[in-house]
């Protein structure tokens, strides 16, 4: 099977001009098959924020009302993918841009909770692989909004942890998949303070028992070690500014 | 060669949830290959108004400064296209939005001109019929923003009657094309102030004798008369609420 790359970028890097320019050039350069999916939350409560719309999270989750999904539509669907993409096709990638209702990407549900109405925020149902893998096909690199639709007309807002978590099972049937979460950091850091390089069950309970990791890098192990029983190759976390010695194994923290 | 509609809509379309529910079904509907265009330059007025960036428009151009071209990106490539695309796919059309960016669908250079700096504004250069060609190959119907790029990283805004124009000239290679532009009114009026069904040229030197034709329509048949001569079989001017009879030449005006 061919080795394909799915890379998430967050507000860090997306909000930051240097960094997103310098991100593209290194995703740019990766010669195997990729997919970029991207978040832009900062930038959406920034124009919520401009427009007076009142912005409430529950559980880092963001509560979507109608005047919210429109400008998460606007800020991850419009400005943040376009400018990526156009910053990409600069560096000879040849990128599209998709939210989940292009093409039928991907269709989602609207989020049922027992005590939350999340509003307009969407559970994912199914990726079609076989668009993606289509656009692979063809040396065409599918860009990712964080943008859903269920298929009935209505879009959603989805997080993009979980898009490339949902993109990166589907697609190990086709491909060997590698998931990379680029965040604010190099890395699981271990008890010296140090980046752990790898992490597989039984050294994630020595890091659990001994308290090293803990907070909220512990639901994103736990979806790593969830996505690789779902047959994702690896999970790589680290730095976006390390996005090339993450994929060679000499940065960040892989888990396998 | 296969038939291909190439069909416009402009403000009034998008603005109106019912008669854009209602254009949807009816584009969806439509048997033969299809690409559908999009303005939306009213809602990129209102948000920036909102968001008090004041817009200033030269012949009915707008110049587009960094922040402008921001806002037509949320809102052309963003909300508006997302929107259209949710409810195409809906109607059971495998709609696929696109920026110029995406795929390298459109390229442009920042319009040059003696007198007035318009700023981001693009000029085309190229369509990628290549792209479009693959896409409805495959059953997937390119819905278009207004946003195009320089392939060095820049986005640009458009006019989405001459994205429009421009696709149906370069299409015209591979399918025997019909541009059709929904707008306002219900056609060409002739003198009696109906609807004139048919104009070809011998019909349009008539009409601009008698002065039946003035205004915004002259540079619109103009350009209709350029595009048949660069290949496109009819271009139609209507109603978009009456799309299914401006195809089958029951309503609106057929230039030719």
């Amino acid at each position: 099977m061919d080795k394909l790359f799915i890379i998430k970028i967050g507000g860090n890097v997306i909000d930051d001009d240097v960094k997103r320019s310098s991100f593209a050039q290194s995703f740019a350069a990766i010669s195997q098959k990729k997919i970029l999916i991207h978040g832009g939350g900062k930038l959406a409560t920034r124009l919520a924020e401009q427009l007076n719309v009142p912005q409430q999270m529950v559980d880092g989750r963001r509560i979507t009302d109608a005047e919210t999904l429109k400008i998460v539509t606007m800020v991850y669907a419009g400005s943040v993918n376009k400018e990526l993409v156009a910053l990409l096709q600069k560096d000879g990638c040849n990128a599209l841009g998709l939210s989940g209702a292009d093409g039928n990407v991907i269709t989602a549900h609207k989020r049922v909770h027992p005590t939350t109405d999340y509003g307009f925020a969407g559970d994912i149902d199914n990726i079609n692989t076989d668009l993606l893998h289509q656009f692979l096909q063809h040396g065409i690199t599918p860009v990712l909004a964080p943008v859903t639709h269920d298929g009935k007309g209505q879009l959603l807002n989805t997080n993009a942890d979980t898009i490339a978590q949902e993109t990166a099972k589907a697609m190990s049937a086709l491909y060997e998949v590698v998931l990379v979460y680029c965040f604010e950091k190099e890395g699981v850091l271990g008890g010296d303070g140090k980046v752990v390089p790898v992490i597989d069950r039984a050294a994630y309970k020595d890091l659990k028992e001994n308290n090293t990791v803990s907070g909220g890098m512990i639901p994103k192990l736990d979806n790593a070690f969830e996505a690789i029983e779902k047959g994702v190759r690896a999970v790589i976390i680290g730095s976006a500014g390390q996005l090339n010695d993450l994929l060679n194994e000499t940065a960040g923290t892989r888990i396998q």
